[in-house]
């Protein structure tokens, strides 16, 4: 039997919005773009999850392996990952029956970069 | 008449919590510290508020310049300037009639070094 593989396409590119915060002023645009990036990030449960795939071997983990270690129903925990995911910080691939989530390269630097150039 | 003189104390210190997010998951409190600091950060008006001091001369702006550029009321601007002081962005210093708002040295790379260090 094939191995299911499904990728979710990432909706949007973290930190892609904005020019430095500190050289000229935001636009309305690009405020309400990066806020909704920051927004993200504006979650305890939020930032351990993206903290734990983000530490884990490869950059990856099972959904399986993040439930228990934030305490949260796996519903929850799933909702938090999509955010993240929507968000342009995480990508998800299925195998077989799990869900993995992998950190995607550079999102959390394009942030620090508009935040501290 | 001497010149009124008002420092406000800076609350909390941003970015100043935490180990970076991607080296080991973060405790629940430095999570919850750090979603604090990313909330102040995750609304469009109060980034253009801190673009804008921050893109000015000296990093300093009054408040009576940072009114009409956003568009939104003066209580309202107040308010998203107080979030921004308590979570360590912005000090506040009255001159005379009006309130002065300067960036933080470092509270931005604070933040950036914890996302990406």
């Amino acid at each position: 039997m094939p191995t299911m593989l499904e990728v979710t396409d990432v909706s949007s590119s973290a930190g892609a919005c904005c020019s430095p915060l500190v050289r000229e002023p935001l636009s309305a645009d690009e405020a309400e773009q990066l806020a909704l990036t920051m927004k993200a990030l504006a979650d305890p449960a939020r930032l351990r999850l993206l903290s734990i795939v983000a530490a884990s071997e490869g950059a990856e983990a099972c959904v399986c392996d993040l439930i228990e270690p934030v305490g949260l129903s796996q519903p929850t925990v799933s909702h938090h990952l999509k955010v993240l995911t929507a968000a342009g910080f995480l990508t998800r691939t299925k195998r077989g029956t799990w869900a993995y989530y992998a950190l995607v390269p550079d999102a959390l630097d394009r942030v620090a970069q508009v935040l501290s150039p």
